[in-house]
């Protein structure tokens, strides 16, 4: 296909048809029924193509800082969350919680790749995911801005989300699952909030951490 | 091995981990470095394992009915629920906020399997969970005590969960993804509650759906 290096591809049923009326360009859509399961794993580089395969633009990230401009803004930050499946599920979350958008670290970190387009059942052709490089800095940066206030997700902190204030400008940090936030992030933070636990099993998947910060933040917003 | 058909595995760093401290018997453990990686992917049925499979007791189902007893019970029950990671995943976030269990459709539905137990990240080893034949009968049965409600996540639905008292003796009922919850099992719920939705891709997994109203749960029972 002449230029498709510069292409990406997208594969999954939902993933592909939120590309289709999402912002990116479709080029070309290949279905299993016309090319074949293995050419359709060829092109996808997985067997999890569900049957199609779109070829499109590249993934357009979004500016971590033009995040932020609306007044309540709310933002998801993840700190090298390199699991692809975590990563979509935290986008897939955002999506629905009309999030301004999320950040990702440039390294050691899943990028928006097929597999996470796919995770997230396609909520990222709707979302903001914007790549920094260094999370820690950013975060600092954004503080400097006097009305955003940074949280992060630290199951042995003593602050709790409904006693935290989450509304106006607000970044939630979420780390890997085992190591949690790095602490030079974790001293970029406002405040660390644990999400109660009562269990024998301490930690929640990261993008049901998320998920618990972010529609409690609506909650607080009057949404639900 | 001796009587093995009688026994089930457990694989998986964590999930092995928990059924160590869990209730039911460990009879055996396998490393990948003593038998091989093959050998452990024969025996675990996957090759997920992370190099350690356990061979332990058959699964102790709870009674559906126990769930209930504490005054203030906190029950997730999932219509046909046929993904293990998705049941795996509502059953770890289910032990982490405490819950009195978790409530499952014998037929049509995902069992705890070993790849139920690896998703849960070895909660199922800590927490209660019944199966029922007939989840519509079952509700209106626990219905029949005079202080169970029972709540049921409809993404349409014009409750929202902060403005559902969801203190007491409580069912939160979730559907399958795609489906949702079939039309005799919520008509058997006293209400149905949508989590509100602000993007453009309308649903939550249904893990997510089930964490969010769990721990919107514990904040109106008082815990963070």
């Amino acid at each position: 296909v002449a230029g498709a290096d510069a292409h990406e591809v997208v594969y999954g049923r939902r993933a592909v048809a939120e590309a289709e009326r999402g912002r990116r360009r479709v080029h070309r859509i290949w279905h299993a029924e016309d090319h074949g399961d293995a050419e359709l794993t060829r092109l996808a580089g997985s067997p999890d193509h569900q049957g199609v395969v779109a070829e499109v633009d590249p993934y357009p990230y979004a500016r971590a800082h033009d995040l932020l401009d609306d007044e309540d803004a709310l933002v998801v930050a993840l700190d090298e969350v390199q699991d692809p499946h975590n990563l979509g599920a935290v986008c897939r979350s955002a999506e629905v919680a009309g999030a301004s958008g999320v950040v990702i670290c440039e390294r050691r970190a899943a990028a928006v790749t097929p597999a996470v387009c796919k995770a997230s059942a396609g909520a990222v052709e709707h979302l903001a995911v914007a790549r920094v490089g260094n999370l820690a800095d950013w975060l600092l940066e954004a503080k400097r801005r006097d009305d955003v206030w940074v949280y992060g997700a630290d199951a042995g902190a003593p602050g709790s989300p409904s006693k935290t204030d989450l509304t106006g400008r607000v970044v939630l940090v979420l780390g890997s699952e085992g190591r949690g936030i790095r602490p030079r992030v974790a001293a970029a933070c406002d405040a660390l909030v644990a999400i109660p636990s009562r269990g024998r099993v301490t930690s929640l998947n990261v993008s049901v951490a998320a998920s618990v910060l972010l529609f409690e933040a609506l909650r607080q917003r009057g949404h639900g």
